[in-house]
């Protein structure tokens, strides 16, 4: 095997590290202070540095969404995926849960019978929770179509929608769809997003509401 | 709220439509036959154009992957969210089984008295397994230089190791030391990757061991 030097950092020390070598290479840029710990976090999960620009945030959408967490949020995800990256024992230590329903038996059955996907009953579900709700949207532009939909009818009230479906197909016209909805909102503008982006958002805030040092 | 036009695509038609705007936006660009589903879904996973680049297979690497699969192999993720994103049900259907040991409260505890991560662990419980293995590292450099390590001692004989961690200490390096390895491998070289990318190439390899119409 060729030898390769790796640079000597303990396990418990990679993230910070990944955080400092993230802020050099961001450079002189200014992020309001609560957004920052977000975008860096999602370039930390992506490499991409695209996110630095894409990122659009509506007005105290972050403290929004750590007072929602600190409150016991629910935080609605639309992937399993998203799901298993959300840090579940720091939300839970606030009261708070997350839940998707994408696997559910009867989600899959209803949306067949009327021709949506599941991501759309998804949403309609998530109308239905009590308490203080985080959208988080990372796949499908059919769930945040639908969530859109409902908010501007008065049938959910999120405290944030965290908008960041990744793909082809009506992607940048359901963000473009929520960045007109008066309601607290951060989009990855266009069409890079992911289930790994909504987590790494989540994720950030958990942390921020957690006062912890972890960037 | 302000009316957007979207496009009408039905539910069941929306991947594939994607996957007609990938390859009509890859052009000219020719990949090996088995490559290009890999290729294609990558980048419905990520919207990142930048994976026709900077992919990286061995001679025969997308074949070995789908004959394990077809063996009924096992894949080793080193995440959950790589865990919930490899499609389990047709895993299954072969006979295979995706496992991730990063949640083992053993796993932890064994990581923390020796100093090393968790990831690390996790490569060397996947050792120790029986039948053919297909590694998807798409997160810890740490898990893909044990497994390097592994492999080069001959305690480890994967059938394919897709080597996609993401990040900024070690990953660039990780994914070089792969590379002068005789094992088959899928690598996105550079600092991108991540437990979607991992995830959306195994799911790409087995809908091609399915002779699923998917790309």
């Amino acid at each position: 095997m060729k030898h390769i030097e790796l640079q000597r950092v303990a396990p418990a020390d990679i993230e910070a590290r990944s955080m400092e070598l993230i802020g050099q290479e961001l450079g002189e840029r200014v992020f309001p202070a609560e957004q920052l710990p977000v975008v860096k976090r999602v370039i930390h999960t992506t490499a991409d540095f695209e996110y630095a620009d894409n990122l659009v945030f509506s007005a105290g959408a972050v403290e929004a969404g750590i007072a929602a967490i600190r409150q016991g949020c629910t935080i609605v995800t639309d992937t399993q995926m998203a799901f298993s990256g959300v840090n579940k024992r720091v939300l839970e230590k606030f009261g708070g849960r997350a839940v998707c329903f994408m696997s559910d038996p009867d989600v899959a059955a209803e949306a067949k019978a009327r021709g949506e996907t599941r991501a759309t009953v998804s949403m309609e579900r998530a109308a239905r929770l009590e308490g203080p709700l985080v959208l988080a949207i990372g796949n499908a532009p059919t769930a945040l179509v639908r969530a859109c939909e409902l908010i501007d009818a008065g049938e959910l009230r999120p405290a944030l929608v965290i908008g960041v479906p990744v793909g082809f197909v009506n992607v940048v016209e359901s963000k473009e769809l929520l960045l007109t909805l008066d309601v607290p909102h951060i989009v990855a503008r266009g069409r890079k997003g992911g289930s790994n982006v909504a987590a790494a958002i989540c994720n950030a805030m958990l942390y921020q509401a957690s006062n912890n040092a972890r960037e």
